[in-house]
């Protein structure tokens, strides 16, 4: 059922957000869409989400954050003279990871949002996402819940559509959705910034495709 | 005793926010600060916070969250087109409130602190300031530690020396700091802008005085 309320999503042009963004307007009676950036060296990543949402017929607003790269100059999304890290090291977390960056993003979206008289808020984040970045986990957007509650005294809502789900279950709900066709060709998800099936060698490319796969042989054994 | 750990003071120049940096630097063998500019009428109010820290021998940091006051437009403190509440309303906050403020400030001082080894975080907070802010609460800046916590995987401590002081206790805690004439001639608390004793009649001056001449009235008592 489509609740009468509106909705605020987090929204980047990748194959998550671009996800959450059609559950959304699957969800809610109205869909806006939120897009950040901080000092990301792909602006193409903007440019595509901007389309996505066009096309989608959902307002778009852009918020610069680029102060969240001058606070932590060691991420190398945001810093080109330090190459990427291709692989999980053993101890600690990728240097893509951007410390605070989805509490940043959602108290702002927050903030947004509250001043359009939203309260249901949107993310893809995921727990069975790879890297295991902690403001990635349930428990961490469970309390910033909260935390925004208690600091606007509002009663803001935070869906997490693919929480639980791992790559080749996100694909499956936009299959669901009937956006299969429109992730797979029009989202950016490699980090470097070559559009659809991406550049196939980074850790975002591997992690697509293979969700992909994986999702292709389920149905196909479930089609038999 | 003092504690062997370095602590990031969240520092405006305010009679708050300096009482704060001095009771850190008794309790912390290294202190720095962090200053928020967001659009603020008067920029003087950063001078004033540069100038107590370089004379306190603290490291000043500035950063611009001015995209807080483009999320709300609402705010008469960073929209001159808005006149001032000189009371609080009946409903609701005065039109001072930026909402989330303080929520943004604290996670952009934990991402900072976090780059420089910092765990210890200050701020300035009262509850028993007059406005009620939400997010000046303790059990909002409880919620926030945690969330903060879970965000970055990390343990940070925020200290709230104010959170339970009236405006004629925080005078009485830089009369023991040892800086009861420096908060008094230094600081900049008025909405207006005058340093000091400030503009006399708004809300956040009648606030200082008040609380001033009950601190002195009650030293004067107990001295007899």
């Amino acid at each position: 059922m489509k609740q009468q309320n509106a909705a605020l999503v987090c929204f980047s042009g990748g194959q998550d957000s671009t996800t959450c963004l059609f559950w959304a307007k699957k969800h809610f009676s109205r869909v806006e869409a939120v897009c950040f950036t901080y000092g990301q060296k792909h602006s193409l990543e903007i440019e595509v989400a901007r389309k996505i949402a066009a096309d989608a017929d959902v307002p778009f607003q852009l918020l610069d954050v680029s102060l969240i790269s001058q606070l932590d100059p060691g991420c190398s999304l945001t810093n080109a003279s330090i190459a990427m890290d291709r692989e999980k090291p053993k101890h600690g977390y990728p240097n893509t990871f951007v410390p605070g960056r989805n509490m940043v993003f959602l108290t702002f979206a927050a903030i947004l949002a509250r001043g359009k008289g939203i309260h249901h808020l949107v993310t893809g984040v995921s727990e069975a996402d790879y890297s295991g970045y902690p403001d990635c986990r349930d428990a961490f957007v469970r309390s910033l819940n909260v935390t925004l509650d208690l600091a606007m005294d509002e009663q803001f809502v935070i869906h997490t559509p693919l929480m639980d789900l791992d790559k080749s279950d996100v694909w499956e709900l936009s299959d669901e959705l009937g956006v299969f066709d429109l992730v797979r060709t029009q989202t950016l998800t490699c980090y470097n910034g070559v559009i659809a099936e991406g550049c196939g060698h980074c850790p975002a490319c591997k992690l697509r495709k293979d969700g992909l796969e994986k999702y292709l042989r389920r149905k196909e054994k479930n089609q038999k």
